[in-house]
């Protein structure tokens, strides 16, 4: 818009404004709703916590609307209502730790206050304000700084502070009020009822695990990682006879994993207070989880950099690039093929250690390949050196990411093992052959070859191989049975 | 122990336990205090804070000692004591955030909650709680729902909490109540006075802005990247004369910024709610260093990669490392350096950008260096090509470090208007000077040298130069004074 604008066009201007008014208010109103409603599909869970919450509320009021109730509790049954809502958290676990803590804080702050108030009597009452003052603040300082020791902020803060509030709450009132035991009674008691909804209510009706989000977060972002290897080698190498739509550009996903600590802290933090439940036993491995996050963080941290060098213009001469290109797809390809068997296996709780390191003794047969391939280049001018760089730099991270999966698929091992993951190999396969494969896969490190789907790479279709099978859902019939066209099935020719 | 213990061995092992016991516990209860106070040490405003929550503690608990505020309050003095308990937070930030959400909250909900029992009164009184339930649970699940938008969570959801607790509280006893107004306005007025409380105490006694530790923890991370730059050297290449001791190793303490986001951006969000103190003006321009703490972790992403070449044995041939070895050290001595001019720019918030330049400007002179020597360079057999990868490897990272820390610095020079850094131009050289050297440094891109401490090289004397002193703590005093010798005075010869 013009700043010299006449009079007459500003008018005209202005009525336009009025006149889309209500068009452009209904444009917002539907877009927000819009929003709301995709941010609710986006996670169904949120509508259900939040009728939940409604829920819990609607039946903690029942404490004033039913007659019998409010004779027993009156207005004390305020307190029920108040520990819903500060209690009803979007997980089991939130709502336990927080009922738990407010439970045992207020009876032990409720007894300790109980027995100031009675200390305090002693000392006339002129006395009596001064001391419990001077032990409010004690205990107030004392609590509140304890809620500054990490282990205890990460698994009693909230303990801590009903702690202060209640103590609080029981000294100074017990100046006033003589029925201090009855008051502190009546409390208990509600806090107790509205606590017991909040769990009832939690774990009953479409109930959410903070175990099982944990479980599904760090399996999700195994598969972000093994998504961006899957699309590394579209994007970094020229791809002749696809157009550039075509080609299958990397996932950023794994963006996100790079700052999900405190999120995962959170979880496992939380999971620590659920009951056992579904495929998760109650001493289940959780600080495990902690672990493999970390390793799979670390194998983030080596694409972020890695990325760099993917989006970068500046690359290495197309002859060097066409040396390295097929050890190099070769790595990323396995090690993301791994990802994904590692990411699978957590996901059904299977061990499948077969399949994992028969794709990451392909990558490492890959780095092996890679380093021939380097020997046997020779540089033609003084600048080929520089102008390589780029590549071999690539090249280098590449090899730090395989030796990351490694680490990463030694962990869910070790975690399999506590965690009591079901074996997968066929169980109709004799434990001789069983022994007879594993033996063969230690001799021939490196020569496992899983068939991809649509791989067109010929066989040595004379030596002797085995078949393995291994299945997803059906139970399996016979060995070499349902190999290929099975969509879900995935064959190994050892 | 052995397993074959015999009867009497146990016997004159238990009583040995029985004996140290009260040593032992000794030890730990030593051990345990020793603890505390060294916490207690680390961050004395830790222990401020717990004093200054006892203190609001005792003055709230007035409101029961003292009989005339009791006469007007009476047992709702309560909701007091809860408000300064819960409200009460380690920052000014924190606690104004939370006071006033709740008391918006309050006001809001209760308002409603009001609204709501008149309204319901016209079903009688059968139809009553009916009318209250249905509110209570619709009202309870669409605040419970918006919390789990980004936007309300961050800001509001401590007011949304607070909101759900007051509407059912008031909605929910106003079927038994009859003077809910009266009521009402008790907690509103009780929740002002402890809310009041809290901020004073807060605000008034030892004050912990979030804002001026978001602040110092953006300048300490690009510290801690500074000081692994400056151990880098030492570490990696080989120092003949020093011995491993002497050597000074990389600091590890960037590994810290990898995860602190979440700290960051609640930091950032408090800082919010803060009004003007000290150097930081009411709309200072807090998401800014949000944006720098990204950059610094991109910084630290890197770091971490440099670290794994860092600690491996593995290590290029030594002629090879001999070649790259002076433009990598000089390439990471003066990221650090600049890293380290940026990091006291942000903490005496002074514009540094000629002296943060000068040292950007030399380490990419060397990265040119180190692409001369990198030419010069033959690889005397195959193998050599496939040795020398983790030290171009390293090089190459190092570059883009060298990248990083340019970013930053433009990030912060961006931050440094926005924010009104006071320039740090010796006020006594004339505009005309200023804007000479302005130009002179231009034209010469990469022949700032800036003469370091303890620096051997010899200098052009022929060639003209200007000194340029950039003055700390003391005033200026000519222009060619304090040049040499004074510790804190940085000298440049452009």
């Amino acid at each position: 818009m013009d700043i010299d604008l006449s009079a007459q066009e500003k008018k005209t201007w202005f009525f336009q404004m009025v006149k889309e008014f209500p068009s452009k208010l209904k444009d917002d109103v539907t877009k927000h709703v819009k929003n709301v409603q995709k941010f609710g599909k986006d996670d169904p869970r949120r509508i259900i916590h939040s009728l939940k919450v409604g829920c819990a509320l609607t039946l903690v009021s029942m404490l004033y609307y039913v007659r019998p109730l409010y004779n027993s509790f009156g207005v004390t049954g305020m307190w029920a209502i108040l520990t819903v809502v500060v209690v009803f958290e979007f997980s089991v676990g939130g709502t336990l730790s927080k009922s738990l803590n407010r439970g045992f804080a207020t009876l032990i702050a409720g007894s300790l206050g109980v027995g100031a108030v009675h200390l305090a009597r002693f000392f006339g009452h002129k006395g009596e304000p001064i001391v419990l003052g001077i032990l409010v603040f004690l205990l107030g300082a004392a609590a509140t700084f304890s809620r500054f020791f990490p282990k205890i902020k990460q698994r009693y803060d909230y303990g801590a502070l009903i702690f202060i509030l209640t103590f609080s709450m029981v000294a100074i009132s017990g100046y006033r009020t003589y029925e201090i035991l009855g008051m502190a009674y009546q409390r208990l008691s509600t806090i107790l009822i509205g606590g017991t909804i909040c769990i009832l209510v939690s774990i009953f009706i479409c109930p959410v695990w903070a175990g099982e989000d944990l479980h599904k977060m760090i399996a999700n972002n195994i598969d972000k990682l093994a998504n961006y290897l899957e699309g590394f080698e579209g994007e970094y190498f020229p791809q002749p006879e696809k157009t550039l739509k075509e080609t299958k550009s990397c996932a950023r996903e794994y963006k996100s994993i790079l700052t999900s600590k405190s999120t995962e802290d959170t979880l496992a933090n939380l999971a620590r207070w659920e009951p056992g439940h579904g495929r998760f036993e109650l001493r289940h491995p959780w600080k495990q989880y902690l672990k493999i996050a970390g390793l799979v963080r670390q194998c983030a941290f080596h694409f972020e950099i890695l990325s760099g060098y993917v989006l970068s213009d500046v690359k290495a001469p197309h002859d060097f690039i066409s040396k390295i290109q097929e050890p190099c797809s070769v790595m990323s390809r396995e090690a993301g093929e791994a990802l994904k068997a590692i990411a699978k296996s957590i996901k059904k709780m299977n061990k499948d250690s077969v399949c994992v390191n028969a794709h990451i003794e392909n990558s490492k047969k890959a780095i092996e390949n890679l380093r021939v391939a380097l020997k046997s280049y020779s540089p033609e001018t003084e600048k080929d050196i520089l102008e390589i760089i780029p590549g071999v730099t690539m090249a280098s991270i590449l090899i730090e990411i395989v030796n990351c999966v490694e680490k990463i698929s030694e962990a869910v091992k070790e975690f399999s093992v506590l965690a009591h993951f079901k074996e997968t190999l066929d169980p109709k396969l004799s434990p001789e052959l069983r022994q007879d494969l594993h033996q063969h896969h230690l001799l021939h490190r490196g020569s496992v070859k899983p068939v991809l789907e649509g791989d067109n790479e010929k066989e040595d279709s004379s030596s002797p191989h085995v078949l393995i099978t291994v299945h997803e859902e059906q139970p399996p019939t016979t060995n070499e049975k349902k190999v290929l066209g099975a969509e879900k099935t995935r064959v190994y020719v050892v």
